[in-house]
């Protein structure tokens, strides 16, 4: 079949809107009308050329949702008509990973996932030439149709809308996951959230609904406080205008007759090594955990001294928010729809397909939180 | 009273042997009688000067077990002939991080023991002349006599040997403490160990005791391997001898039907920042723990690509192997009592305390896993 599609046929180009091919699915594999889709740093990660296992052509996006219009042979879990929100983090159930209980990070389609190829080492889309078109974290949401397996597809409620439970296929999910996954924050906890942009806004969401005492929002940009206290945020800090942000944070979370000071819990949504070092120093001596979100620069290394961990911190990382897609998606699908979490507010702005790469420019602009084009 | 001393007058200077005054126990201190005292590489990173934070003069010693002679007003919980060892690491159980249940680092005597004073604020330890003589690590175990806070001493039991479980006091604890309470290992892991010394050794047997399937050593000398394989070592690799040691582990733990290879736990006992590194790359995606023992040189850090953490690996540290002293080393003599844990073969040497200054020789000369001194 033909879809119509925003390709990124050159590192650094902006994406071009064309048809494409789009192959049926094949054993274990789903197609899949997309309807929403929301555009993330990790898309311009890539299509900016900062990348560098970024392949091209390709279609990028994974923050999607949409409807399942056939399934290739041995598809048991899905059938035409369900809505599925697509899982750039698969969840086979089957491998080491899935059965340890102790991660998300599902290795059945890694290998041929990190090279741009459906299962079979194959693509399902084709330039009309018949160039093969590269997908991307497994999902392709920028086309409107896509073909996926299926263990890369939760089923969620058909009552929740496409424009806004894209979200949850990567940031939603990514911030609070990282709150109540891996850091496994409790009731009463202090904690600070460096990066105030869509997923510290769910990293601050998931605090407040772990019941935090103290959410401290750290960012250069003072505009980002007004949004993140609707979250839950209780306390600001702009690194630009103090001394030492470290000592300042600490100093804020002096509690008790010790009065040592120090966040249970950080947190850091920047992708900046250095931003990532002041998340761990700033937790507190003894049982402060600091988890890691963002993405950082190819070759970038974060550092400290190992005295930071001998004297009790934990230094983490979290990817999709150690959330098991299949099982965890349809659970915050339905946090949403109960009113638990919120979503509306951060989709900031609505997008065509034709308008995509503007939704591009106002994420460097700084002016969306998240843009989501509609198909 | 008077009391023999080895005492370090000046940074990188031999230990002198003298007699010292020292006075009696104030309010919440004991006076002990030690008995016997290991020579841990702590003690040599000050004697040496090349810890920052040491303070001269000092009697060192931190790994000692003794009896009480001596107690001061308000002591409830010893009395004159109690068998103990000091704790370099409090447990008052009133502080915030004894009470958090989250941490042993109990801060109750913290900052006047970093300065090589009693909690007064003053030190029990004088020169014939007058001179003030710093404590160390709270203990000075250096010292025939000393004096403790009550909260800084286990009691033990009466019938164990005090030139055996002297080394409980810091060593076995560490190293076997990492194991279940930092790492909490469970039965059936694999687990690497890097360093083979008296804390590697302690690992070992802590790994061996939770069950572990592969306990992989790792050291520069082949002559470790020997001891290390008594202990519960079940492989051996010398990075000198391999292209890559990372690469090596992770190969050596391919299992399963994915063949990702990776240690479950992994565990620094060298103190190089290069090492700890590859201890935690050395670990498994998804849920790989490595645990920092070793204390690094003066302003030495940590460094790692962020993705490490992201897919999955946590990086910590212990120190006294997390363990809550008079709660836990009680039980840990009991474990060495029944045979649970040894030590003989580890206390290789033994030394009276005018023969010290050998003991650091042994140390350097890597002819001793541990040196006792015997009052």
């Amino acid at each position: 079949m033909r879809t119509r599609a925003a390709v990124a046929l050159e590192a650094g180009k902006p994406l071009e809107i064309m048809e494409v091919e789009l192959e049926g699915p094949k054993a274990g594999e789903v197609l899949v009308e997309i309807k929403a889709t929301g555009l993330c740093h990790t898309d311009e990660f890539t299509r900016s050329g900062a990348d560098p296992e970024g392949l091209f052509p390709c279609i990028l996006g994974h923050e999607g949702a949409g409807v399942v219009l056939e399934v290739g042979e041995g598809v048991t879990t899905l059938k035409p008509g369900d809505h599925v929100i697509p899982l750039y983090t698969p969840e086979c159930r089957e491998c080491a990973s899935c059965l340890s209980g102790k991660t998300n990070l599902c290795t059945a389609i890694r290998n041929t996932q990190g090279q741009g190829l459906m299962p079979d080492g194959t693509t399902r889309f084709k330039m009309l030439d018949g160039t093969p078109i590269y997908h991307y974290m497994g999902c392709s949401t920028f086309a409107n149709h896509t073909v996926m397996p299926e263990i890369a597809l939760a089923k969620v409620r058909e009552d929740a809308p496409f424009d806004k439970i894209c979200y949850i296929g990567c940031g939603v999910t990514t911030g609070i996951g990282a709150v109540i996954n891996t850091a496994g924050v409790e009731i009463g906890s202090t904690a600070a959230v460096f990066g105030l942009g869509g997923i510290g806004l769910n990293v601050i969401q998931g605090l407040r609904m772990a019941g935090c005492d103290m959410i401290i929002g750290v960012d250069l940009n003072d505009d980002k406080a007004e949004m993140a206290k609707k979250f839950g945020m209780t306390h600001f800090v702009n690194p630009s205008k103090v001394e030492n942000t470290v000592a300042e944070i600490v100093n804020l979370t002096k509690r008790g007759i010790d009065q040592i000071g120090g966040v249970d819990y950080s947190f850091d949504a920047t992708g900046n090594v250095k931003v990532m070092r002041d998340a761990l120093e700033c937790s507190h001596r003894g049982w402060g955990v600091s988890v890691i979100i963002g993405v950082a620069p190819a070759g970038a290394e974060i550092s400290t001294r190992p005295f930071q961990l001998v004297t009790g911190r934990v230094w983490k990382g979290t990817a999709f928010g150690g959330a098991k897609g299949r099982t965890d998606v349809p659970k915050f699908v339905d946090w949403y729809m109960d009113g638990k979490i919120e979503i509306d507010p951060m989709i900031t702005h609505k997008l065509t397909l034709d308008e995509i790469n503007h939704g591009f420019d106002l994420m460097h602009e700084g002016k969306s939180i998240r843009a989501v084009v509609e198909y």
